[in-house]
């Protein structure tokens, strides 16, 4: 198993340049003065396909040698990673076919077939994505470009935390939304130098990574009901992203989906900011007090935006005063 | 009359630092990508209470005497400008009154009591709420802020254009969004230095800049029927605003209520940002295909985030493909 290091990141950062937006890092003085020590917000929200797995899936198929890359790319995912692969293939001029669950957000659905990808539904109880992807992978001689597991995105995901500690560096935490953990770990990674902690947030029975790094080894979180964060339903951290967690992160946090429901009509109400649930996760952790960071500096990551209108506006319905 | 000058905003600048947002400047890759040229948003929806109003009255009542500025501040306006000075009369201890219409959307009116204004309201069709305003201030012995006829405020409202200057030096336009012209003008001049031409846009029938800056004097415009975007009903622009932008600005744009609808709908579901009409409004001319920055860079001002949830969501419902 081959970890990305810091030049990864640094590497990462310079090849996704040109294509990548460098997405704000901004103060919220509405949150600073509810939690007595300032909060940033970074907006990976903003980031091309809203969401920042754009960069993972980016650095990844730059990576790709040229003569295969032409054979195309192929990914499983629930729609944000799609979406990311989708645009890096049509910005290298490659054919994407991905593998989506027919429950995806119409919005993901709808974004990843109009950046030119082929979709591939299956069904989440019943199909194995990942076999469908590798059958595709095999026919077609398309690289496979796997959501967390793999060093060079997770280099990607990890060019969040350079620029966080480019431009703040008075801060103590930054908080990330975690499901298979490439985010959280490459951000942990690109903040090492700075001497900047990472926390990890999940969501209820999805907090693979919470008890893993709580046990020291790899653990399955129970899983189960659906949760509205359609993204963070990953059970199991990666191989990757545990073993770079492991000496990086602190303790790890998780919310639940009402908490989630809150933070989403919270960022609508209060920072005007559509957020999709899933992103909104340590912004949730924030609001619902899991967090202290001593009065120094949090920035709290905003990973996505990716949600169809009408599961942010329920939520504001459901918190009017979240 | 004392116009504003460049080092005025330098000042300025230099004094709401401490206070206010230095709100980003991001490139969004979906307009980019429509109008075949770079387009970068400067989010002062994302300013402190919401809007770029917070700059100009933070200016202003630093810029009070100490021993005047004590006896309070009192001011008229819908709601933007009304929330700036509240928030800026708390920062600096002093009380402050604002006579606001009693339409005023309520996210407005509830925002600027949070803030720990006093609040008198007006009936917008009865009432001269300037003689309220100046009936309050011999009262009280309160300094009245107006909203955009006042060099000070310019000047605040000058540092957005200053920022977009530093940030941004290879745009052609920057479009402003504009009621009394305090915002546009102040931009202009922020921009003169930089070589970068600024634009404004009204609303229909209330395009007084537009047909003052082609008439070469002010002229009223005919008003009347109420447009969704309450923050930019002012008829005719100020005096001030008005002897800076006859030298500064390029003709002025207008777009109709139902294209600021269509903006603020492309705003929640296409850029992830919720705007309120007013602050829609040099969208609404760029998406209605207004501009032409001959494939150079053009910057849109999202100059403010304070409409009812309601107001954004049935601008969604309205127009779901904006």
């Amino acid at each position: 198993m081959q970890l990305p290091n810091f030049a990864d990141i640094e590497a990462a950062a310079r090849r996704i340049a040109p294509f990548a937006v460098r997405t704000p890092l901004v103060e919220s003085p509405a949150l600073s003065a509810r939690c007595g020590g300032r909060v940033f917000l970074k907006l990976e929200s903003l980031q091309r396909t809203g969401s920042f797995k754009f960069r993972g899936a980016c650095n990844r198929i730059a990576l790709i040698p040229e003569v295969e890359r032409q054979r195309g790319v192929v990914a499983f995912s629930s729609g944000n990673h799609a979406q990311g692969v989708a645009a890096a293939a049509g910005l290298f001029g490659v054919a994407a076919t991905i593998v989506m669950p027919q429950d995806a957000p119409r919005a993901k659905i709808e974004g990843t077939r109009a950046l030119g990808a082929r979709i591939v539904s299956y069904d989440r109880q019943r199909d194995d994505r990942e076999a469908i992807a590798r059958r595709i992978s095999e026919e077609q001689g398309a690289t496979l470009v796997r959501p967390f597991d793999d060093a060079a995105v997770i280099a990607g995901q990890g060019t969040v935390g350079l620029e966080i500690a480019a431009e703040a560096p008075d801060v103590a935490l930054v908080l990330a939304p975690c499901s298979g953990g490439g985010l959280v770990s490459g951000v942990a990674l690109g903040l090492s130098r700075a001497g900047i902690k990472a926390v990890s947030v999940e969501v209820e029975n999805y907090d693979g990574m919470r008890l893993s790094l709580a046990a020291g080894h790899r653990v399955k979180a129970p899983g189960g009901a659906l949760s509205i964060a359609d993204s963070l339903m990953a059970p199991l951290p990666g191989e990757i992203p545990f073993a770079l967690a492991q000496g990086l992160l602190e303790p790890g946090l998780c919310v639940s989906d009402s908490e989630l429901a809150r933070a989403v009509s919270y960022a609508a109400l209060q920072l005007k900011l559509i957020v999709e649930p899933g992103g909104a996760a340590a912004l949730a952790a924030l609001l619902a007090g899991r967090v202290d960071a001593g009065g120094r500096g949090i920035v709290v990551i905003l990973s996505g935006s990716n949600c169809d209108f009408e599961t942010m506006a329920e939520a504001v319905r459901r918190h009017p005063s979240p």
